[in-house]
Protein backbone atom coordinates (compact mmCIF):
# COMPACT_ATOMS: atom_id res chain seq x y z
CA UNK A 1 0.00 0.00 0.00
CA UNK A 2 1.52 3.68 -0.54
CA UNK A 3 0.62 5.70 2.02
CA UNK A 4 0.42 9.65 2.43
CA UNK A 5 0.08 10.94 5.82
CA UNK A 6 -2.00 14.50 6.69
CA UNK A 7 -0.41 15.91 9.42
CA UNK A 8 2.73 14.92 11.35
CA UNK A 9 1.95 14.34 15.69
CA UNK A 10 1.69 11.60 17.95
CA UNK A 11 -0.94 10.14 15.91
CA UNK A 12 0.59 10.47 12.56
CA UNK A 13 4.35 9.27 14.43
CA UNK A 14 2.78 6.39 15.17
CA UNK A 15 0.73 4.94 12.25
CA UNK A 16 3.04 5.80 10.09
CA UNK A 17 5.84 3.93 11.81
CA UNK A 18 3.63 1.05 12.06
CA UNK A 19 2.99 1.28 8.35
CA UNK A 20 6.29 1.21 7.75
CA UNK A 21 7.05 -1.34 9.98
CA UNK A 22 4.60 -3.61 8.01
CA UNK A 23 6.31 -3.24 4.63
CA UNK A 24 4.19 -0.33 3.19
CA UNK A 25 5.20 2.48 1.73
CA UNK A 26 4.69 6.03 3.10
CA UNK A 27 5.36 8.35 0.42
CA UNK A 28 4.81 11.64 1.54
CA UNK A 29 3.71 13.37 4.71
CA UNK A 30 2.63 16.69 4.83
CA UNK A 31 2.71 19.12 7.46
CA UNK A 32 1.52 22.92 7.81
CA UNK A 33 4.83 23.00 9.26
CA UNK A 34 7.91 21.70 6.93
CA UNK A 35 10.57 21.12 10.12
CA UNK A 36 7.56 18.49 11.67
CA UNK A 37 6.98 17.05 7.99
CA UNK A 38 11.01 16.55 7.79
CA UNK A 39 11.21 15.07 11.02
CA UNK A 40 8.65 12.00 10.30
CA UNK A 41 9.35 11.74 7.09
CA UNK A 42 13.06 11.04 7.84
CA UNK A 43 12.21 8.49 9.91
CA UNK A 44 9.63 6.51 7.64
CA UNK A 45 11.72 7.18 4.35
CA UNK A 46 9.16 9.69 2.87
CA UNK A 47 9.40 13.03 1.41
CA UNK A 48 7.95 15.86 3.29
CA UNK A 49 5.97 18.57 1.98
CA UNK A 50 4.27 21.91 3.07
CA UNK A 51 2.69 23.21 -0.19
CA UNK A 52 -0.58 20.28 -0.62
CA UNK A 53 -0.26 21.31 -4.60
CA UNK A 54 2.42 18.93 -4.58
CA UNK A 55 0.46 16.00 -3.03
CA UNK A 56 1.33 12.78 -4.18
CA UNK A 57 -2.06 11.73 -6.45
CA UNK A 58 -1.56 8.34 -6.67
CA UNK A 59 -1.21 6.85 -2.79
CA UNK A 60 -4.14 4.34 -1.92
CA UNK A 61 -4.49 5.70 1.60
CA UNK A 62 -4.63 9.32 2.63
CA UNK A 63 -4.29 9.67 6.29
CA UNK A 64 -5.53 12.93 7.86
CA UNK A 65 -4.33 13.10 11.07
CA UNK A 66 -4.52 16.62 12.20
CA UNK A 67 -6.42 18.68 14.85
CA UNK A 68 -9.89 18.10 14.93
CA UNK A 69 -11.01 21.57 14.08
CA UNK A 70 -8.28 21.58 11.40
CA UNK A 71 -9.81 18.66 9.32
CA UNK A 72 -12.33 20.12 7.14
CA UNK A 73 -9.89 22.79 5.95
CA UNK A 74 -8.23 20.21 4.13
CA UNK A 75 -10.93 18.83 2.11
CA UNK A 76 -10.73 21.10 -0.95
CA UNK A 77 -7.39 20.27 -1.66
CA UNK A 78 -8.51 16.29 -1.56
CA UNK A 79 -11.08 16.75 -3.53
CA UNK A 80 -10.65 14.22 -6.68
CA UNK A 81 -8.62 11.48 -5.39
CA UNK A 82 -8.88 8.31 -6.44
CA UNK A 83 -7.31 6.99 -2.95
CA UNK A 84 -9.54 6.61 0.19
CA UNK A 85 -9.07 9.37 2.49
CA UNK A 86 -9.94 8.63 6.36
CA UNK A 87 -9.23 11.30 9.15
CA UNK A 88 -8.13 9.75 12.63
CA UNK A 89 -10.11 11.38 15.32
CA UNK A 90 -12.30 9.58 17.54
CA UNK A 91 -14.28 13.18 18.23
CA UNK A 92 -15.12 13.94 15.06
CA UNK A 93 -17.98 12.97 12.54
CA UNK A 94 -17.44 11.42 9.18
CA UNK A 95 -19.07 13.85 7.39
CA UNK A 96 -16.47 16.55 7.58
CA UNK A 97 -14.80 14.79 4.67
CA UNK A 98 -18.13 15.25 2.76
CA UNK A 99 -17.25 16.12 -0.42
CA UNK A 100 -14.45 13.78 -1.94
CA UNK A 101 -15.06 10.35 -3.75
CA UNK A 102 -13.81 7.43 -1.64
CA UNK A 103 -13.94 8.99 2.58
CA UNK A 104 -13.82 7.49 6.02
CA UNK A 105 -12.69 7.31 9.90
CA UNK A 106 -9.36 5.36 10.74
CA UNK A 107 -9.47 6.08 14.31
CA UNK A 108 -6.93 4.29 16.60
CA UNK A 109 -8.09 3.95 20.38
CA UNK A 110 -4.77 4.32 22.55
CA UNK A 111 -3.20 6.72 23.34
CA UNK A 112 -0.23 7.86 21.92
CA UNK A 113 2.87 9.59 23.79
CA UNK A 114 5.65 11.53 21.22
CA UNK A 115 8.39 9.64 23.63
CA UNK A 116 7.01 6.10 24.17
CA UNK A 117 6.77 3.35 21.65
CA UNK A 118 2.92 2.02 21.84
CA UNK A 119 2.96 -1.20 20.70
CA UNK A 120 -0.57 -1.03 18.18
CA UNK A 121 -0.83 -5.05 17.41
CA UNK A 122 -3.96 -5.26 20.04
CA UNK A 123 -4.77 -1.56 19.59
CA UNK A 124 -8.67 -1.14 18.15
CA UNK A 125 -8.82 0.24 15.22
CA UNK A 126 -12.52 1.78 14.93
CA UNK A 127 -13.43 2.19 11.17
CA UNK A 128 -16.15 3.88 9.49
CA UNK A 129 -16.42 4.38 5.44
CA UNK A 130 -19.13 5.99 3.13
CA UNK A 131 -19.18 2.97 0.60
CA UNK A 132 -18.87 -0.38 1.55
CA UNK A 133 -15.92 -0.94 -0.87
CA UNK A 134 -13.72 2.28 1.14
CA UNK A 135 -14.48 0.26 4.30
CA UNK A 136 -12.49 -2.90 3.19
CA UNK A 137 -9.92 -0.46 2.34
CA UNK A 138 -9.68 0.47 5.42
CA UNK A 139 -9.92 -2.60 7.20
CA UNK A 140 -7.30 -4.26 4.99
CA UNK A 141 -4.86 -1.50 6.45
CA UNK A 142 -6.25 -1.81 9.75
CA UNK A 143 -5.36 -5.70 9.73
CA UNK A 144 -1.72 -4.59 8.30
CA UNK A 145 -1.01 -3.13 11.64
CA UNK A 146 -3.51 -4.92 14.20
CA UNK A 147 -5.54 -7.47 14.92
CA UNK A 148 -8.82 -5.45 16.41
CA UNK A 149 -10.98 -4.00 13.97
CA UNK A 150 -14.33 -2.94 14.53
CA UNK A 151 -16.80 -1.20 12.90
CA UNK A 152 -17.79 2.11 14.74
CA UNK A 153 -20.34 4.82 13.31
CA UNK A 154 -19.83 8.63 14.44
CA UNK A 155 -22.80 7.89 16.91
CA UNK A 156 -21.12 5.17 18.64
CA UNK A 157 -17.66 6.74 18.06
CA UNK A 158 -18.76 10.11 20.48
CA UNK A 159 -19.82 7.11 23.11
CA UNK A 160 -16.76 5.50 22.92
CA UNK A 161 -14.64 9.21 23.36
CA UNK A 162 -17.10 9.89 26.36
CA UNK A 163 -16.55 6.22 28.18
CA UNK A 164 -12.66 6.64 27.67
CA UNK A 165 -12.78 9.99 29.17
CA UNK A 166 -14.37 8.28 32.39
CA UNK A 167 -12.23 5.08 32.40
CA UNK A 168 -8.62 6.74 31.33
CA UNK A 169 -8.65 10.93 31.40
CA UNK A 170 -10.34 10.93 35.08
CA UNK A 171 -8.45 7.30 35.83
CA UNK A 172 -5.06 9.31 35.36
CA UNK A 173 -6.18 11.80 36.94
CA UNK A 174 -7.08 9.82 39.83
CA UNK A 175 -3.50 8.57 39.97
CA UNK A 176 -2.17 12.23 40.13
CA UNK A 177 -4.92 12.83 43.06
CA UNK A 178 -2.79 9.97 45.05
CA UNK A 179 0.46 11.18 44.07
CA UNK A 180 -0.35 14.70 45.47
CA UNK A 181 -1.32 12.60 48.66
CA UNK A 182 1.66 10.57 48.93
CA UNK A 183 3.80 14.09 48.29
CA UNK A 184 1.92 16.30 50.91
CA UNK A 185 2.91 13.48 53.35
CA UNK A 186 6.82 12.82 52.16
CA UNK A 187 6.03 9.23 50.07
CA UNK A 188 7.62 7.90 47.15
CA UNK A 189 5.08 7.81 44.52
CA UNK A 190 6.41 4.26 43.32
CA UNK A 191 4.38 2.65 46.19
CA UNK A 192 2.00 2.99 44.37
CA UNK A 193 2.71 1.94 40.98
CA UNK A 194 2.58 -1.48 41.28
CA UNK A 195 -0.66 -1.54 42.63
CA UNK A 196 -2.06 0.70 39.76
CA UNK A 197 -0.71 -1.65 36.90
CA UNK A 198 -2.26 -4.81 38.80
CA UNK A 199 -5.80 -2.84 39.08
CA UNK A 200 -5.75 -1.99 35.06
CA UNK A 201 -4.70 -5.93 34.36
CA UNK A 202 -6.88 -7.13 37.04
CA UNK A 203 -9.80 -6.07 34.17
CA UNK A 204 -7.97 -8.40 31.43
CA UNK A 205 -10.39 -11.58 32.68
CA UNK A 206 -12.54 -9.99 34.93
CA UNK A 207 -15.36 -7.08 35.13
CA UNK A 208 -14.41 -3.68 36.45
CA UNK A 209 -17.71 -4.46 38.76
CA UNK A 210 -16.81 -7.81 39.44
CA UNK A 211 -13.20 -6.98 40.81
CA UNK A 212 -14.28 -4.14 42.99
CA UNK A 213 -12.62 -3.59 46.41
CA UNK A 214 -12.32 -1.10 48.82
CA UNK A 215 -14.09 0.78 52.17
CA UNK A 216 -17.19 2.29 49.97
CA UNK A 217 -18.26 -1.26 48.44
CA UNK A 218 -17.48 -2.97 51.92
CA UNK A 219 -20.00 -0.26 53.61
CA UNK A 220 -16.89 0.20 55.68
CA UNK A 221 -18.05 3.99 57.46
CA UNK A 222 -15.03 3.84 60.21
CA UNK A 223 -12.66 3.64 57.37
CA UNK A 224 -14.40 6.51 55.42
CA UNK A 225 -14.82 8.17 58.35
CA UNK A 226 -11.36 8.65 58.72
CA UNK A 227 -9.72 9.48 55.31
CA UNK A 228 -12.20 12.24 54.85
CA UNK A 229 -10.38 14.15 58.52
CA UNK A 230 -6.94 12.87 57.17
CA UNK A 231 -8.72 15.47 53.75
CA UNK A 232 -9.44 18.06 56.27
CA UNK A 233 -7.50 20.74 54.61
CA UNK A 234 -8.54 19.53 51.15
CA UNK A 235 -11.98 19.92 50.73
CA UNK A 236 -11.60 19.26 47.01
CA UNK A 237 -10.55 15.68 47.69
CA UNK A 238 -13.47 15.31 50.01
CA UNK A 239 -15.91 16.07 47.11
CA UNK A 240 -14.36 13.28 45.39
CA UNK A 241 -13.75 10.97 47.97
CA UNK A 242 -17.87 11.32 48.71
CA UNK A 243 -19.20 11.67 44.77
CA UNK A 244 -16.93 8.38 44.27
CA UNK A 245 -17.53 6.39 47.71
CA UNK A 246 -21.43 7.59 46.67
CA UNK A 247 -21.30 6.25 43.44
CA UNK A 248 -19.52 2.67 44.48
CA UNK A 249 -22.48 2.40 46.87
CA UNK A 250 -24.99 3.20 44.64
CA UNK A 251 -23.66 0.48 42.18
CA UNK A 252 -23.04 -2.14 44.67
CA UNK A 253 -26.72 -1.93 46.17
CA UNK B 1 12.64 -19.33 57.86
CA UNK B 2 9.95 -21.23 59.43
CA UNK B 3 6.58 -19.54 58.87
CA UNK B 4 2.94 -20.26 60.63
CA UNK B 5 -0.03 -18.57 58.69
CA UNK B 6 -3.18 -17.17 60.65
CA UNK B 7 -5.75 -16.99 58.00
CA UNK B 8 -6.20 -18.43 54.73
CA UNK B 9 -7.74 -15.57 52.55
CA UNK B 10 -6.17 -14.07 49.33
CA UNK B 11 -3.38 -11.98 51.24
CA UNK B 12 -2.51 -15.33 53.63
CA UNK B 13 -2.73 -17.45 49.92
CA UNK B 14 -0.67 -15.18 47.89
CA UNK B 15 2.30 -14.68 50.89
CA UNK B 16 2.32 -18.07 51.76
CA UNK B 17 2.83 -19.36 47.99
CA UNK B 18 5.69 -16.83 47.49
CA UNK B 19 7.41 -17.84 50.39
CA UNK B 20 7.00 -21.37 49.67
CA UNK B 21 8.56 -20.76 46.25
CA UNK B 22 11.47 -19.09 47.80
CA UNK B 23 12.58 -22.19 49.81
CA UNK B 24 10.75 -21.50 53.09
CA UNK B 25 9.20 -23.94 55.25
CA UNK B 26 5.47 -23.15 56.03
CA UNK B 27 4.73 -24.85 59.16
CA UNK B 28 1.09 -24.14 59.70
CA UNK B 29 -2.44 -22.70 58.63
CA UNK B 30 -4.46 -21.70 61.02
CA UNK B 31 -8.17 -20.71 60.23
CA UNK B 32 -11.38 -20.00 61.93
CA UNK B 33 -12.52 -22.63 59.39
CA UNK B 34 -10.61 -26.08 59.04
CA UNK B 35 -11.67 -26.26 55.51
CA UNK B 36 -10.47 -23.15 54.77
CA UNK B 37 -7.39 -23.91 56.62
CA UNK B 38 -6.37 -27.11 55.32
CA UNK B 39 -6.91 -26.17 51.81
CA UNK B 40 -4.01 -23.40 51.85
CA UNK B 41 -1.92 -26.10 54.02
CA UNK B 42 -2.47 -28.39 50.99
CA UNK B 43 -1.06 -26.04 48.53
CA UNK B 44 1.95 -25.31 51.07
CA UNK B 45 2.92 -28.58 52.47
CA UNK B 46 1.75 -27.35 55.89
CA UNK B 47 -0.58 -28.68 58.51
CA UNK B 48 -3.93 -27.55 58.98
CA UNK B 49 -5.15 -26.37 62.52
CA UNK B 50 -8.19 -24.47 64.28
CA UNK B 51 -6.98 -24.78 67.62
CA UNK B 52 -4.86 -22.00 68.62
CA UNK B 53 -3.34 -24.00 71.13
CA UNK B 54 -1.94 -26.31 68.84
CA UNK B 55 0.07 -23.40 67.41
CA UNK B 56 4.00 -24.16 66.40
CA UNK B 57 5.74 -22.46 69.18
CA UNK B 58 8.99 -22.09 67.40
CA UNK B 59 8.27 -21.07 63.73
CA UNK B 60 10.24 -17.55 63.27
CA UNK B 61 7.73 -15.97 61.70
CA UNK B 62 3.94 -15.55 62.35
CA UNK B 63 1.97 -14.12 59.95
CA UNK B 64 -1.40 -12.62 60.60
CA UNK B 65 -3.63 -12.37 57.64
CA UNK B 66 -7.38 -12.40 58.98
CA UNK B 67 -10.28 -9.40 58.87
CA UNK B 68 -8.63 -6.64 60.39
CA UNK B 69 -11.40 -6.50 63.57
CA UNK B 70 -10.47 -9.84 64.22
CA UNK B 71 -6.38 -9.27 64.15
CA UNK B 72 -6.83 -8.19 68.32
CA UNK B 73 -8.60 -11.06 69.31
CA UNK B 74 -5.66 -13.41 68.64
CA UNK B 75 -3.16 -11.69 70.64
CA UNK B 76 -3.88 -13.73 73.46
CA UNK B 77 -3.21 -16.86 72.02
CA UNK B 78 0.05 -15.40 70.69
CA UNK B 79 1.50 -14.34 74.07
CA UNK B 80 5.13 -15.91 74.78
CA UNK B 81 6.13 -17.14 70.81
CA UNK B 82 10.00 -16.15 70.75
CA UNK B 83 9.18 -15.74 66.89
CA UNK B 84 7.99 -12.81 65.37
CA UNK B 85 4.16 -11.60 64.65
CA UNK B 86 3.36 -9.11 62.42
CA UNK B 87 -0.07 -8.26 60.80
CA UNK B 88 -0.38 -7.98 56.97
CA UNK B 89 -2.84 -4.99 57.33
CA UNK B 90 -2.93 -1.74 55.30
CA UNK B 91 -5.43 -0.03 58.01
CA UNK B 92 -4.84 -1.14 61.20
CA UNK B 93 -1.85 0.50 63.42
CA UNK B 94 0.95 -1.43 64.97
CA UNK B 95 0.05 -1.29 68.46
CA UNK B 96 -2.91 -3.82 67.54
CA UNK B 97 0.10 -6.43 68.80
CA UNK B 98 0.39 -4.47 71.64
CA UNK B 99 1.23 -6.86 75.12
CA UNK B 100 3.64 -9.06 73.08
CA UNK B 101 7.31 -9.52 72.41
CA UNK B 102 8.61 -9.16 68.91
CA UNK B 103 5.65 -7.70 66.83
CA UNK B 104 5.36 -5.76 63.15
CA UNK B 105 3.54 -5.13 60.10
CA UNK B 106 4.03 -6.70 57.09
CA UNK B 107 1.83 -4.96 54.46
CA UNK B 108 2.22 -6.16 50.82
CA UNK B 109 0.94 -2.99 48.94
CA UNK B 110 -1.15 -5.06 46.23
CA UNK B 111 -4.90 -6.16 45.37
CA UNK B 112 -4.39 -9.94 45.25
CA UNK B 113 -7.81 -12.04 43.55
CA UNK B 114 -8.30 -15.75 44.40
CA UNK B 115 -8.20 -16.94 41.36
CA UNK B 116 -5.24 -14.50 39.64
CA UNK B 117 -1.80 -15.02 40.61
CA UNK B 118 -0.02 -12.13 41.01
CA UNK B 119 3.89 -11.23 40.29
CA UNK B 120 5.27 -10.34 44.35
CA UNK B 121 8.59 -9.45 42.98
CA UNK B 122 8.13 -6.17 42.77
CA UNK B 123 5.60 -5.32 45.18
CA UNK B 124 6.20 -3.03 48.04
CA UNK B 125 6.48 -4.61 51.15
CA UNK B 126 5.79 -1.94 53.35
CA UNK B 127 7.23 -2.66 57.25
CA UNK B 128 6.83 -1.58 60.28
CA UNK B 129 8.21 -2.77 64.08
CA UNK B 130 8.56 -2.40 67.65
CA UNK B 131 11.90 -3.28 67.81
CA UNK B 132 15.01 -2.99 65.19
CA UNK B 133 15.71 -6.41 65.74
CA UNK B 134 12.09 -7.37 64.73
CA UNK B 135 12.04 -5.13 61.63
CA UNK B 136 15.66 -6.91 60.73
CA UNK B 137 13.67 -9.91 60.96
CA UNK B 138 10.76 -8.70 58.60
CA UNK B 139 13.16 -7.20 56.32
CA UNK B 140 14.74 -9.95 56.10
CA UNK B 141 11.20 -11.77 55.12
CA UNK B 142 10.51 -9.21 52.97
CA UNK B 143 13.98 -9.91 50.34
CA UNK B 144 12.83 -13.62 50.11
CA UNK B 145 9.88 -12.58 48.10
CA UNK B 146 10.79 -9.01 46.78
CA UNK B 147 12.96 -6.38 45.60
CA UNK B 148 10.76 -3.39 47.04
CA UNK B 149 11.07 -3.03 51.03
CA UNK B 150 10.02 0.16 52.47
CA UNK B 151 9.93 1.55 56.39
CA UNK B 152 6.51 2.68 56.59
CA UNK B 153 5.08 3.63 60.07
CA UNK B 154 1.41 3.21 61.23
CA UNK B 155 0.27 7.32 59.96
CA UNK B 156 2.29 7.05 56.93
CA UNK B 157 0.45 3.43 56.06
CA UNK B 158 -3.21 5.28 56.91
CA UNK B 159 -2.03 8.31 53.84
CA UNK B 160 -1.00 5.16 51.47
CA UNK B 161 -3.50 3.60 52.02
CA UNK B 162 -5.93 6.46 51.50
CA UNK B 163 -3.99 7.30 47.99
CA UNK B 164 -4.27 4.31 47.14
CA UNK B 165 -8.16 4.45 47.42
CA UNK B 166 -7.94 7.41 44.82
CA UNK B 167 -5.55 5.37 42.31
CA UNK B 168 -6.90 2.02 42.42
CA UNK B 169 -10.35 1.48 44.38
CA UNK B 170 -11.78 4.77 42.44
CA UNK B 171 -10.03 3.71 39.27
CA UNK B 172 -11.62 0.53 39.31
CA UNK B 173 -14.62 2.03 39.56
CA UNK B 174 -14.07 4.62 36.69
CA UNK B 175 -13.44 1.37 34.39
CA UNK B 176 -16.85 0.40 35.07
CA UNK B 177 -18.52 3.22 34.80
CA UNK B 178 -16.99 3.50 31.41
CA UNK B 179 -17.88 -0.41 30.59
CA UNK B 180 -21.90 1.35 31.64
CA UNK B 181 -21.57 3.60 29.06
CA UNK B 182 -20.37 1.13 26.52
CA UNK B 183 -22.71 -1.42 27.21
CA UNK B 184 -25.99 1.12 27.29
CA UNK B 185 -24.92 1.56 23.74
CA UNK B 186 -24.50 -2.00 22.59
CA UNK B 187 -20.39 -1.30 22.64
CA UNK B 188 -18.17 -3.83 23.62
CA UNK B 189 -15.92 -3.58 26.57
CA UNK B 190 -12.67 -5.02 25.16
CA UNK B 191 -12.63 -1.74 22.89
CA UNK B 192 -11.43 -0.09 25.80
CA UNK B 193 -9.00 -2.28 27.47
CA UNK B 194 -5.41 -1.53 25.35
CA UNK B 195 -6.53 2.08 26.11
CA UNK B 196 -6.81 1.06 29.93
CA UNK B 197 -3.81 -0.68 30.34
CA UNK B 198 -1.56 1.88 28.36
CA UNK B 199 -2.71 4.59 30.31
CA UNK B 200 -1.47 3.10 33.76
CA UNK B 201 1.60 1.92 31.92
CA UNK B 202 2.41 5.27 30.96
CA UNK B 203 2.79 6.52 34.93
CA UNK B 204 5.72 3.89 34.59
CA UNK B 205 8.08 6.23 33.69
CA UNK B 206 6.70 10.03 33.76
CA UNK B 207 4.25 11.56 36.52
CA UNK B 208 0.54 11.28 35.90
CA UNK B 209 0.11 15.08 36.14
CA UNK B 210 2.71 15.39 33.03
CA UNK B 211 0.64 12.57 30.80
CA UNK B 212 -2.85 13.93 31.60
CA UNK B 213 -4.99 14.62 28.27
CA UNK B 214 -8.49 14.87 27.33
CA UNK B 215 -11.03 17.72 27.18
CA UNK B 216 -11.11 18.70 30.52
CA UNK B 217 -7.29 20.10 30.53
CA UNK B 218 -7.12 21.31 26.85
CA UNK B 219 -9.89 23.56 28.58
CA UNK B 220 -12.41 21.96 25.39
CA UNK B 221 -15.53 23.04 26.49
CA UNK B 222 -17.57 22.43 23.46
CA UNK B 223 -16.94 18.79 23.77
CA UNK B 224 -17.92 18.91 27.26
CA UNK B 225 -20.93 20.03 26.84
CA UNK B 226 -21.54 17.45 23.83
CA UNK B 227 -20.42 14.56 26.66
CA UNK B 228 -22.95 16.50 29.35
CA UNK B 229 -25.65 15.56 27.03
CA UNK B 230 -24.87 12.64 26.09
CA UNK B 231 -25.82 11.78 30.04
CA UNK B 232 -28.75 13.06 30.25
CA UNK B 233 -30.50 10.50 31.57
CA UNK B 234 -27.35 9.85 33.83
CA UNK B 235 -27.52 12.75 36.42
CA UNK B 236 -25.08 10.91 38.96
CA UNK B 237 -22.61 10.42 35.68
CA UNK B 238 -22.85 14.21 34.96
CA UNK B 239 -22.22 15.01 38.35
CA UNK B 240 -18.84 12.88 38.64
CA UNK B 241 -18.16 14.07 35.18
CA UNK B 242 -17.92 17.95 36.24
CA UNK B 243 -16.58 17.23 39.59
CA UNK B 244 -13.65 15.32 38.19
CA UNK B 245 -13.33 17.98 34.75
CA UNK B 246 -13.33 20.77 37.38
CA UNK B 247 -10.38 19.55 39.64
CA UNK B 248 -8.65 18.77 36.16
CA UNK B 249 -8.93 22.21 35.24
CA UNK B 250 -8.19 23.41 38.94
CA UNK B 251 -5.21 20.77 39.15
CA UNK B 252 -3.73 21.91 35.58
CA UNK B 253 -4.33 25.83 36.05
Amino acid sequence: MKIVFLGSGNVATHLALAFKASGQQITQVWSRSKVNAAQLAAEVNASAIEDLSSLDRNADLYLVAVKDEAINDLVPALKGLKGVVAHTSGATALEVLEGLEKFGVFYPLQTFSKQKAVNLSNTPMCLEANSIATLDVLQAAAKLISSAQYMVNSEQRKVLHLAAVFACNFSNHLYHLGYSILEANGLDFELLKPLILETARKIEDATPFDVQTGPAIRGDQETMVKHLRLLDDRRDLQEIYKTLSESIKKTHL
